[in-house]
């Protein structure tokens, strides 16, 4: 880093773990000072809104999981989704997650956004995707992960969003955006 | 926890920081299996989408923040935000937070939607809420926070989240929700 540039000036890595890891951070500011951050590194993610008919066509059926989360003590509904592997580009992790997590196999996969979940302590980005021209097969999932498979119209997953029925932020803005936003005052 | 309910069976704290803490706890699954999971554990926080005149009205001004974030290493457009005290109300947080990053009280903070970050490694939740009837006053901002405002017509913030200016989730959802989402393909 060059003087006076803002960023990292030192790491400590606090813990390295399956998933994510921690470091702690000694970082130059925009005024040319430094403080400590705390920052939770993970290889960020792909997540899929699944459209199993036409999502030009009259309300268009997607598919959601529904998903237990210990984070949440509870059944989220959630949009498939996972982390990419080392070296994995996300359109091919969108792929890989649709078929481990749906069993579905997508003719079109389109990029519609990437997000930082919440850039006050973690550098994830989730890249978000529609995939249409599904064709079916058998999901493979990991040990850790309980799902069930729901189809639901395009506009009631925007009622549930409206009423807070789906409270995971990412499945929200994918749908949103795959929606390309909708419903008036 | 009773026999064969889900949830946390033992919990090991990985660190402790300053703004979070990590834990790695053994989770019963809704199949009775047992796992490891790391958990990122946040206070939650409260962020508020402010606006300059009235929000019914034709093209209301909104309030955004370009905030320097070291997990991005860029600048990020953001609505102002923060965590929660110890004991404080979302309600509470999100009128303190506003006056902090913006110097504005408001006389009327409705709550919009609230949403889990990224439910796969931490319980954060975030309170979403619409502020209106401001009266502007001085900002108390923390030392490691940059921010400088930009007055946005709500026409070009949703412009922003549909091309990608905006990267951060919670701020796109809010601003999303505070326009009751529009848009049209």
């Amino acid at each position: 880093m060059a003087a006076g540039e803002t960023g990292r000036v030192a790491t400590r890595r606090a813990y390295t773990g399956r998933v994510i890891s921690l470091d702690v951070d000694t970082v130059r500011f925009p005024d040319g000072s430094t403080g400590e951050l705390e920052m939770v590194r993970h290889p960020g993610a792909s997540a899929i809104v699944p459209f199993l008919s036409d999502p030009a066509g009259e309300d268009p059926q997607i598919l959601l999981l529904r998903q237990y989360r210990y984070a949440a003590l509870d059944v989220l509904y959630e949009v498939p989704a996972g982390r990419l592997d080392a070296g994995e580009a996300p359109l091919a992790c969108a792929h890989r997650e649709l078929l481990e997590e749906t069993g579905c196999r997508a003719g079109r996969m389109e990029h519609l956004f990437t997000m930082y979940t919440t850039p006050g302590f973690t550098d994830e980005k989730i890249h978000l995707f529609l995939a249409a021209e599904l064709t079916m097969g058998e999901a493979h999932r990991e040990a850790d992960e309980f799902i069930e498979l729901e189809r639901v119209p395009l506009s009631r997953a925007l009622e549930m969003i409206e009423r807070g029925a789906i409270q995971d932020a990412k499945t929200a803005l994918a749908i949103l955006y795959a929606a390309g936003f909708r419903a008036g005052r």
